[in-house]
């Protein structure tokens, strides 16, 4: 076929693509007089144009966003690996890529559909758990026709106005998220093959379900419990399956002494945690502004941009400071730990409070995540990484600050109701802290009976002679770092 | 100048930049009656402002990918150092750093008018060579108009309605890409400025000269040979002159002993290899969705992300559970390069394939990558990092893909023929065979031409003795990480 | 309340968001005869949709550069760590983090007010210093109107058409570069508090106030000075600082003999480095064309990118040729600053000049930081990174550059004069020169007072005992690679 012809249908192809192009022509050769009708059909060419260009713009932020997020594996193997040792880092690497990989699977095949099957609607058949188009996204789907507009199998999420593998790839790298929490608090002494089953599980029953409550129409959402972007959803989540695994599986070999005394375990690689952090925040102006799911007059994505890095800003400035003060000396762990703290902080909250109220969370924030890290040690519920401090702790923080600083909503159904120092009294408080509770109740209860599943079925722990050897030769039969020399005692 | 003056001038400015803005004020303004003659002009206006907007967003979606695309430099770096030893990790980063820089300025010379100069047209003179506005990218161009609107001298790439700028920032980073691929299959041994050497041929007479073949309008493309993102134009170009390279220059020192055993040669640094695997899952995030240089109305932008995120999550999945099964222990090593197989293999077939056939299509390249990387150890050809496997083995797949799981263009010519696998016979599947022994045939003379011109002037390997040192200190008089006790032996 | 009461609400407030979407309903439903008020409604609307679309647009836009440039904090920390030793890599990376905390909070407070307070206006009274809106970017606003519509604290900034928190968030990530800049000159003798203080500093009487003379409407504007994305604003005012700062403090110890040899000290991991400048590679594509803070028609962006890409690919070439020329082997670490060289001096005249010309600044570049960086040795500047050469030494280099690559604005008052080589005289090589020269006079006074009211209450440098022992121990208790064993001597 001659390249010409070939062009000629890429003219028309693009034409039904751009809906404007293929207008131009008609309207720049109508040069004879303009009638009523010419023009109608000129307004109407071009508000088709426009809408496409609406669903266009939103569609490039959804995924842009969303390609940040998915960018946070890298941040979290970088950040747990670093903050281990190295002769468990091939397995935290491992864990942490893989762990991705399954969730896109088992998210595609039913996590979607329990989390955003049904439309959530008036009866109460959808209120627990979403059915329609469950397996493989494969309901019907209008999308981006939105609310109102929108048929087929998933209107819970119908408010945004993006096409379905859009809506689909954003919500993916969510529950990537989720699952990548529960490694750091694990790591060091889980089987590799056991994480990957938990793993599934995570993207099944744990996730979409409570998932589901909130942003899938369910019980809490009707129950008026808000979470902008996911403080609970996602890192209270991650957050109670990892303690609960850290619990289940106990603490590393040597980490408390019999006398009850907490042995600190230095991670291996700093510049590995400071990638990993800076990659967590950058991609955090991927998971809180993207949480619109579209750009609109681009003010409200701006605000939720400022907002996100003052609080990770202003946490990373109180860590840093509280760990001076408490330890005394500005432990690297301790700010990046901090500056994590108020971006998961912030996550709830973000879209209805201001910078000076988020600067006001991001500050607790950042103080509270190193108290939290001491209690966790104390009480001998060991977490390599604070992991269950940073997005459990402070998941539940930003939670009860969307009940605490909530702006007035001035008749906006779509928004909580004004928070406790807004005037709003307790309603608004009471209803995230029974988000947090049901949420709570939920994930260590079902997290308890797949880890116990595990436990008695794969087992969970290595021997304590891999565990010691580390779990890189044991598990993969590698090293982290070939040809490098390492200490001998306990790296 | 005062402030105000300047800020008038600015206003005007922004008025021809944004079109739309300085038509604002003439119709808030235009209180009276409206008439047939003003509103023509208000549509007439309003038009142009949409014109602009579509080209204005599809120009940031295409500099946006081709971000992520050059991002990629980074993943190729350090998968290829982590995979190699820690005495060769300063040359690895140099090739691979200085890789891209040569590309810029030759393909800038001459490699994109070799690709895109001429029109491909109905005269058969472009079907093997672009030659119009050959050398410094210096042709007429009026971009973005598009197609039959188009006139200039790169009419093969009109069909993408941005800037020529757009245009060439993209490709640039796909040429990058070809020539980053060659690297890690021949380092170890390789002389520096021999690389430097053929990575200024890979930018002029090898990469654009197969690309005008496929995207240029060429004879490939006339044939209906169909690639959508790469597979054998970027991936398997690089594969086959990195296979003809690793061959001339045979294996490393040590790696086949004299009784035929294969010894295995770690990797130095598996943290370095994991940044780089998911950076160039990232970019792949440019690279596939990002080759529609236009966002439309973002469904296909959005089903292109989630096919190829779908084919790297499974093949990693299979890559693992391959190596497990085959090898005893799942070898971060095969994880990754799993995950690059999935990718590589849905570069070609991404845009026209359902969600399910892109996870059978990773799964494929996921298992076939481990036999693939054992059968060169088994041939004896010494590729340190398997980029042949990955590159040229999957792209190659990727390729034959498109011929079986194609769907029914239904009339649209934009696209290949229906694959087997949809009642299309065998048709698009020859044609696909066709173009990879073409490309193959080609580049592997081209490259092999290349290799020996540069292996009888200035020499291709390095010496016996500075190889077993290290060409850190041989090439470049430095250590990758001096203060680290290194163990004296083989690293 | 029921799912659908809310879906309805959410369909409100979408169209208020969306502005386009609320419309289609009534035209779409407005099937009888058209009328000139009916069109003449339809025409309004369409224009607010067409208006909000720019408006979202532009904010995109701004925000993914914003986040580019915010990643360049990973860049620099990996940067500069790598070219450090080992010992004093977690203090290093400590001040690459907490320096944007700080930035971002005091910035945030008053950085903000004094560059762009005032609208710079015709009165004299903002020439130095803004004023309006000091505090905590309280100021009235009504951006994202533009230029003569808007009214407000911040008509300085007022020819950017996004919601006032976009462009702040552009702002501030430039702020928090300068600062970074300065880390590097002075690193692993400088105390950590210190830094952190300095750091306050630099956000708050210095970047802001020269940045107000130059992009704030200040007398340097006023005189003719441009520098379209901070050669002198950014990177000299970083350059300056870190010089004062380097020299204050005096070389390390051992670094220059008591026969006046200068000792080479390595750097720890080049891996990292090479990771660090690729990321600040990719972050120039925010940082450049993202200074345009708008999309326009995609031309100009696209053009920048282009000019920024070849700069720095000519100048990694040139530095490399130039130090393998000079000191017989291409150091990987000049090949690195010879890319960040090229780099730095586009940054001022990119939007003005042909990619011709930005290839030979580049290459000017490049081989200028070598010599440089040399030079900096002879004098006994102890820069173990090269910052001044790179951003004191380039970024001066960038807006001579300007002076004499201009190209002729004819007409348009909102760029320079032609520089010399385009027979526009030595008119805007004098401005250049005037304002390179003033910005260097003032940042070098304020940064020593500042540098020594620190100096003469909490102290500058750090013992010679932690100082031979490494910083990360006597600042942080902490080793950056705990398990790895390290050479005694020196490192």
């Amino acid at each position: 076929m001659s390249f010409w012809k070939r062009v000629l249908v890429r003219t028309v192809l693009c034409s039904v693509a751009f809906g404007a192009i293929g207008w131009v022509g008609s309207l720049t050769t109508a040069q004879e007089t303009p009638t009523l009708a010419s023009l109608q059909e000129a307004a109407d060419a071009q508000k088709l144009a426009t809408d496409k260009l609406v669903v266009g713009l939103d569609t490039v932020w959804v995924l842009v966003c969303g390609m940040l997020v998915f960018f946070m594996n890298l941040g979290f193997g970088c950040v747990e690996s670093g903050f281990a040792r190295a002769k468990n880092c091939v397995n935290i690497l491992s864990k942490n890529f893989v762990v991705f990989a399954v969730t896109s699977v088992f998210y595609w095949l039913i996590g979607w559909g329990i989390m955003f099957g049904g439309d959530g609607g008036t009866e109460h058949a959808d209120d627990y758990i979403g059915r329609a188009g469950l397996i493989a996204v494969s309901g019907e789907d209008t999308s981006p026709k939105m609310n109102a507009d929108y048929t087929g199998a998933y209107g819970a999420i119908s408010w945004a106005g993006v096409p379905l593998w859009a809506k689909f790839f954003f919500q993916l790298v969510f529950a990537g998220t989720a699952a990548t929490i529960v490694s750091g608090a694990v790591c060091e002494r889980i089987k590799y093959l056991s994480f990957i089953v938990f793993s599934a599980f995570m993207a099944t029953v744990m996730y979409p379900v409570t998932g589901h409550w909130v942003w899938g129409g369910g019980w809490l959402a009707d129950a008026g419990f808000w979470d902008f972007a996911g403080c609970a959803v996602v890192h209270s989540v991650g957050g109670w399956a990892a303690m609960t695994g850290a619990y289940i599986l106990g603490p590393r070999i040597g980490k408390y002494g019999p006398d009850g005394r907490v042995k600190a375990i230095p991670g291996h690689n700093m510049t590995a945690a400071f990638i990993g952090c800076l990659v967590l925040w950058l991609g955090w102006f991927g998971f809180n502004p993207g949480s619109t799911m579209g750009v609109g007059d681009g003010s409200l994505i701006a605000r939720i941009a400022v907002n996100t890095n003052a609080a990770a800003a202003i946490a990373t400035l109180t860590a840093t400071a509280t760990a001076w003060l408490l330890l005394g000396k500005p432990d690297l762990g301790m700010t990046i730990n901090g500056c994590l703290a108020g971006l998961v902080a912030i996550t709830a909250p973000c879209a209805w409070v201001t910078m000076n109220e988020s600067l006001i969370i991001g500050a607790v924030a950042g103080s509270f995540v190193v108290f939290s890290v001491l209690f966790f040690d104390k009480i001998k519920c060991d977490d390599p990484v604070g992991a269950t401090s940073v997005h459990l702790g402070c998941g539940t923080l930003g939670c009860i600050a969307v009940g605490l600083f909530a702006e007035d909503p001035k008749g906006n159904l779509l928004a909580p109701a004004a928070g406790l120092f807004h005037d709003g009294g307790m309603t608004q408080l009471i209803a995230q802290l029974k988000g947090v509770a049901a949420i709570g109740v939920y994930t260590v209860v079902v997290s308890a009976i797949c880890w116990f599943l595990i436990k008695f079925t794969i087992g969970l722990r290595v021997s304590a002679e891999e565990e010691i050897e580390g779990l890189d030769i044991g598990e993969h039969g590698q090293e982290a770092y070939h040809g490098f020399v390492m200490a001998k005692s306990e790296n």
